[in-house]
């Protein structure tokens, strides 16, 4: 193939992604974003071209970000122990300073500076911003038990971020609220997304995961499912784990306006974009029922 | 190449254009559309899709095209004769409405319809519009030869063309002008887009040729070119015939403050992309000195 | 009469027209222009100053023509035949081609001229432009004999209008629709005018016409009627011939949304003048019948 | 002249006045209203319909009124008498209490009253309005007699003016200033209306008066002036009394930056709108001499 | 107490009244003025300040004034007779134009100055102004008595008002109100100013009086009323005399949509202040029940 | 002292801010904030209303803070030793990221939070954000020493400031800055708020400090300096230390366009209130010397 072969090969992969470009120009995308996606390097680079090229081309991305693996690292570095119960982290007062510094002023910071490399704005923000715009209340473990400083999103201020995406700005945001008393929360960050996409009434929520998606029964990636199917899958038992939650989160927020949920596998380079502008994508993709 | 690989290296294509993307978001492109790229029905999709995408990642593109052989072909159907004088049509009051009927009813109009199909929104202006935009003195052949109504641009009066592009409208203007009387003229459709290129201080003015581009006395395409070096080369005989005018068209558009001009080769498909989204591009890009 | 005594009367004229100034201000007029009014030297400089003046003192007036006379020529001088079915061209492809050089060309430019010598901006629309905002479904005639491209108005995209009237440009609209599949059609600009203004919710719809007005049984212009006494007219065989298909428009218009209805007579040098700033009018009035 | 005849010419003078209107179109115009013009009930009825005229087909009036007779009256009334200096009212604090009620409370109010049922929407103002937007210095008599509360402008702040005349509304002011200290004083209503007009850098400053105009020594109405012509008439002695004050008023603002000054017959109705809407007008225009 | 400390429990003061600036912040605030407040200098300083105050920490003041002492003492002056039927003013041709003097040109033009002294940019308007946007219709006596000029508020058009407040003027409005044939007419201060707020959807109207506010049986402030309580109070007597239409006016207010009334101790200085800024307030305070 | 009397007293307060409140509208203050105005809970406390009251009464104030105790209290805990040179920590990328955490995820919260409990709005941010908007080049040590990631403001993009804080928003930002490769570094947080504030042309710019201010040769605080008499007291041995690079950043910073410079005494409730809005206030002020 010639070299100008190759260029007209890659000019057709750009009008390729034509029609899709068109269908979410202006729309917002609220982007889950960890797991290895969040620790290889390359995966981290090609995340941030990605985020970027969404915002050039017209849509309006916005991060949420979790970080566990480097809150269990600084606090093992501090001698501080932590619980988990049923999955949970139980989040005293000193682990969640910890958890502030890790989620706050590092891991923000540095997907902020890996966007601002690829040429985007981003923006770091947690839920303590504009007076607190990710609100919450404390979340109690199986039979009440406490579990600390561990928050459940309530209401979710969307002005700051609608003013920064329309000026072009990436909001990059740690998944800390507040609750009504002013005290800091650790959320989930599965669920700080679908809530903030709910409250944008976004056209898409990502959850960048480290499987392939949803697997059937006979453990091949399954496309498309409806809300319908999703509660069925998981009542029958096909859906296990640590997807049931992603998958309740993700249903949640399209019965409150989402249009359409990605499970996606984030060990894949752009699966961001492969998702968005392919129509098989890398991953399951959750839609309404066709009436 | 499994089916994910291939769209990976889809993906990274597109991630390829970003630096390219990122340079050219919100700034102005004339294109001069004409030759093969207007007569076969692949490089016409071809045309028409790399405008849309132009305009979706955020170019503001503004098309003026010709439409000689059209004109010839109605022309030749009503019987009626035309003269030429150094290139230029001898163009009387019949023929004006021809050549009106022509480029602004025929393909005017079906270069907005190929947009429209692609999903972009063009439309289709000529130079009497708003007043007469597009205002002209008539020209004169060597010793002062009548040529009829001939036009050279005078004015431009763009804020149409600047309302249009900034609510993401396409502009696809027919070189047809207005002298200060009022009377219709036909205007070279290079040196229209060069004067409109110039008005709208644009960053890149785009001629769409039938060759390769500029040929250096080896026959070998030239990729860059200073304005001085345009001048040397026209003096010395290296550059001869129609590209001639091309050259002194682009080269008077860029000292009016135009960025950059190019020289391209229209039988490509993708043509418009390739030389917007890639370094080397497909054909001869001419830039100011640096000093 | 002192010659200021004669200013003075004019003066009284301009201040007599104050309550129709104030009325009118900022609404929205769509004019169907045709017949003499179209033909007439004079009658045609009246018409673009009457236009003009009405975009000054305030008002949005939105253009749509006709130009069944001037096809008609030129499809004779290329030796093309049309066959007529219950006074509807029979459009095949290359007389559609004729029809679009004809009203988007030429009729087209020559309005759009017209105002801009009367100092107006006008700009030449046909329904192709901005992805084809007057969008049609095929026509059949009677019986299902097919008319080839003749559409029927099925949805129309008034954007475009309004940022143009907004910024006081007038829009004069070539009656040209396209279908789902992008095929141009030709549409009776009556009809097209209705749809436009019914789009906009006009205050008024003004179709030019090449009679007094609506006359009833003895011959007499009705000065205004509402929809009730039109469609006992027509019942009544009062009205007849191709003032029905006029007032069907109309009457269809009001009903979805537009205040009132004209059909006056553009033999008149300022018949729009006129019909707009006196109570009398020079035409028939269809008003709503008051509740 | 048939009924149909009579509406044609009425309509000719409309479009007449279009070439006016377009030169006009968004023009601020300063007009001093006083004399016979605001005490004639049909005068003051024909000067409120051309005020609201001019502001519905688009220019932007201010109004800046005197009242002296009125002023005397009320003062006659309570006993008070006033001494006049060079023809300046010696004005102490109660005589200025007595101004502010006429101008500010009676003569505003009434000449709102009128626009308003023209269908205009003027606002009442005086110089104390806005923080005091007329700033003044105090006036000395000849010999540095003292005149009492009677004011030079200094310093207008239009932005009230200038948010006014842009929503549509018509100021109308009394000729009222507040000095560096806040105390009120009266203004003359000429020169009033020449600094406000110079600090809106109107189009036009419009002195209505109860004579013909500047008239030559054969006591012939001179047209139009230039500013050296005024001057070589006043140092002539062609012109006198109280048309020179008046003359240096229109010069002083043309020198800065008004473009022409009209002294008009405020005595035939509508001469304002005679005097802008006609060439020849019905006074002496002031205007630059070319170069 | 030191300097210091005197300093520091000065900015103690600012910050106690945060949170009342932030809970007022944007909101309109119509208050009658009149009273002692209108006539002891002291008292007249300290209202402007409280007003200027009011606009440059976010909140949008509206001043409605009365002028009765003042009418009269002019109506004596010129010796003209009033005559009172049931407390209200029998207002002739004559007396109304000393009404319009007074309120318009006199006390309106004395409260903008004060205002402006203070650093607030005040519009002084009356009824008459933006076309009568006081609109009355005439009040009867008892038994159909006709008292002449005297109009009750009928419907207020707010948008002048809107437009310079959100400009960060003040308004101050002479309660002269305009009937459909455009006569002039007295309206009552208190009602005029319920009028307004009602219409400007206020969050408070504030009534200075010249009484401590509202007293129970035993001659004690009332602090806090709900409508309910107002109507139990007029309708057993506790409530008596010229308290009962301010009262009424207040209720009749917040049936239409403000959202709390005040009748304060306008004798106090900073009665403005201190009923906004503190919870306890300087007055009656009417609210709605709660539900 | 009644109640009453009190309480007109404190509104005495609110209104005696009145002509600072006005010559500060809409102004921007940058102020560094650190030492014991952030350690002290009332100090802190007071500080955040001082804040949040700014920003009602309409200035817009920008925070910039340090935080070295609690880097150094997180190194220790984390058993990492760092060496100072000439007062600046030399910082290897490991300690980099300990200031990261400290400033960008704890200190910066907390800030936040606190403004938050207050009822504004604030953002926090670093120099990392927007594309990274601080933009820094690396400061050697004295005889180039190696300072490991320290870096001296170079360029700032105040674009992002400026929109927060046009909206109502408190950006608080932590002295990150970033290097042209997109190397994290460690600003002085006096020397970033003096360059924020000359990119943002403030009118003040405010450095909180553990001093009275800057003192004379008897120890007495000097009020106000000029600038000349700032480089003479450094000359002269009068100012010594820690104040040396504090005033000659203020110095800087009103070179580059910022009106005035404070350094006043952090240790006192209600510094920033009492130094904006009294003559007199508390530190040393920095004026331009009046020519």
């Amino acid at each position: 193939m010639s070299a100008v072969e190759e260029l007209i090969r890659k000019a057709n992969v750009l009008t390729e992604a034509l029609p899709y470009i068109r269908a979410f120009f202006d729309k917002t995308v609220v982007i889950k974003y960890g797991g290895a996606a969040m620790e290889n390097d390359a995966l981290k680079a090609s995340f941030a071209k990605d985020v970027t090229l969404l915002r050039f081309i017209g849509l309006r991305p916005v991060i949420v970000h979790g970080g566990g693996p480097q809150i269990g690292e600084l606090l093992g570095r501090l001698g501080k122990k932590t619980e988990f119960v049923d999955g949970v982290r139980v989040t005293d007062q000193e682990t969640m300073e910890v958890v502030e510094m890790v989620l706050g002023g590092q891991i923000n910071g540095e997907i902020v500076s890996l966007i601002g490399e690829s040429g985007g704005q981003a923006i770091g923000l947690t839920g303590k911003d504009a007076g607190g715009f990710l609100r919450v209340t404390r979340l109690l473990g199986a039979g009440g038990r406490d579990l600390g400083r561990v928050g459940a999103p309530d209401r979710v201020d969307v002005s700051l971020i609608r003013t920064l995406t329309k000026d072009g700005f990436i909001p990059v945001i740690a998944p800390i609220g507040v609750d009504a008393e002013g005290n800091t929360h650790n959320v989930n960050a599965d669920t700080a997304a679908g809530a903030i996409a709910e409250a944008l009434a976004a056209e898409k929520l990502i959850l960048l995961t480290d499987v392939e998606g949803v697997l059937d029964d006979g453990k091949k990636l399954i496309h498309q499912m409806t809300e319908g199917e999703v509660r069925r899958a998981i009542h029958s038992g096909t859906v296990k784990g640590g997807m049931i939650p992603k998958l309740e989160c993700a249903v949640h927020a399209m019965e409150r306006g989402v249009t359409a949920a990605h499970i996606i596998d984030g060990r894949l380079p752009h699966a961001l974009l492969l998702e968005i502008f392919t129509d098989v994508g890398v991953g399951t993709k959750l839609v309404r029922a066709k009436v």
